[in-house]
């Protein structure tokens, strides 16, 4: 059976509103025949701020993949280990303790992995297992979870770190002028850990609000019509043992 | 328990011999400093021929990183399904058998990856796993042992499929001649489930030679001084039950 633990989630400094983001998109596409639905189901969204890794004038220029991957790799050795560090903290563990290490981000691509480097950088041990999941977009954070949870079954006693990093800010096509693209430049925001999956898990140790023993059912979407859900179970720091740290437990 | 069944492996059409690899070498880096070595360890290497996907003439040109991607995903599309199925007769297994996909590639990125596509393509059941990595070159083959492993143990009775796709000629790079890249240049082929690994398991169902019940250690070893080994036991026909097929088992 395996728990999990708090989620640290980290968001970069610059931040947009739905206003700012509404405004340049009915400037730079006024005439767009899907232009009114788009801002419409931006709107009802609910986001009202994103957090993004460079000012809005940035991320509106495109310098071409190379230099966007540079900054992807450059931003995330500066964010990740923080936010590892305080995972790690929270779930009462060291580096050392940790047998695998999930990394999943589809906005930056590094080779090697961000695993290898954090492995060396943060003095976790030489035989951690490494499963660096590029390719699954939004669904990575349901599918980090599950894999995680396969190899806590297949390990007893081993511990797991899922890292979901995005800045899907690099992503954003401005002269892309498709639907898909208005709707993603106008609702993805960066971070680290930050996945859906996560950031609601996050928000239910925040906030409370389920009752205890109740069980639910995070999912994610991502590319291809691809999903991955994970069935979890509350448990409240009462029922507390000493194998079990409070958290969402796997079904 | 998980036990690995025969590889199935292909190798594309275009062949070159070692003499047709280090002909072109000689004469493109006449007076390059490390070349003697560099020649001199491909040919002590025993690599004797090479299949690529395209001819030699096309693959020393560099179109850019743009249409060789798109040439991975067509040779990858048009050639990955017979390989799968030909693994699956061999496993006595249907597609919709199979409970998770590991598709390891680190010399084509398609977003959604492969995974996706082949479920929609060869009819898996929509609820397959996908674990596809793009990020641990070499030693994938490994780890895809490693994870389709933990699969299996955290999920009794589940089959796995690996699949590893790799057209290094397609990361060729003409002008680059540091002494690294004049070396992958020299000994890396095209292949599908042609990775290191496999390819090793293979020969040993092919050829046979190790002793009933012997034990063994496939190793892999990729960028960031990734390495990844998995522990096997050789188990001969005459000990197959209902639940095993021959194979390499884990350990």
């Amino acid at each position: 059976m395996a728990t999990s633990c708090r989620p640290s989630v980290s968001v970069p400094e610059h931040v947009i509103t739905m206003e700012e983001t509404l405004e340049p998109a009915r400037e730079r596409h006024a005439g767009h025949p899907q232009l009114p639905p788009a801002l419409r189901l931006m709107e009802n969204t609910g986001v009202r701020t994103r957090h993004i890794v460079q000012p809005i004038e940035e991320t509106l220029k495109h310098p071409g993949f190379e230099d966007r991957d540079r900054l992807y790799e450059r931003e995330a050795k500066a964010r990740v280990p923080a936010v590892v560090q305080r995972a790690l903290d929270d779930a009462e563990l060291l580096t050392t303790d940790i047998d695998v290490i999930i990394y999943v981000s589809c906005t930056g691509f590094m080779m090697p992995s961000m695993t290898a480097w954090l492995i060396n950088k943060m003095g976790f041990e030489s035989t951690t297992r490494q499963i660096p999941i590029a390719q699954l977009g939004c669904a990575a954070g349901g599918a980090a979870i599950n894999r995680a949870h396969d190899f806590c079954t297949a390990c007893h006693e081993a511990n797991a770190l899922i890292v979901a990093c995005e800045f899907c800010s690099l992503c954003c096509q401005p002269t892309d002028i498709g639907v898909g693209s208005l709707l993603s430049n106008g609702l993805f925001g960066d971070g680290i850990a930050g996945a859906v999956v996560l950031d609601a898990l996050r928000r239910l140790f925040d906030e409370g609000g389920v009752h205890d023993r109740a069980r639910g059912l995070p999912a994610g979407f991502g590319p291809g019509i691809t999903a991955e859900m994970s069935l979890g179970r509350w448990q409240t720091a009462d029922e507390r043992t000493s194998d079990e740290l409070q958290g969402v437990r796997q079904a």
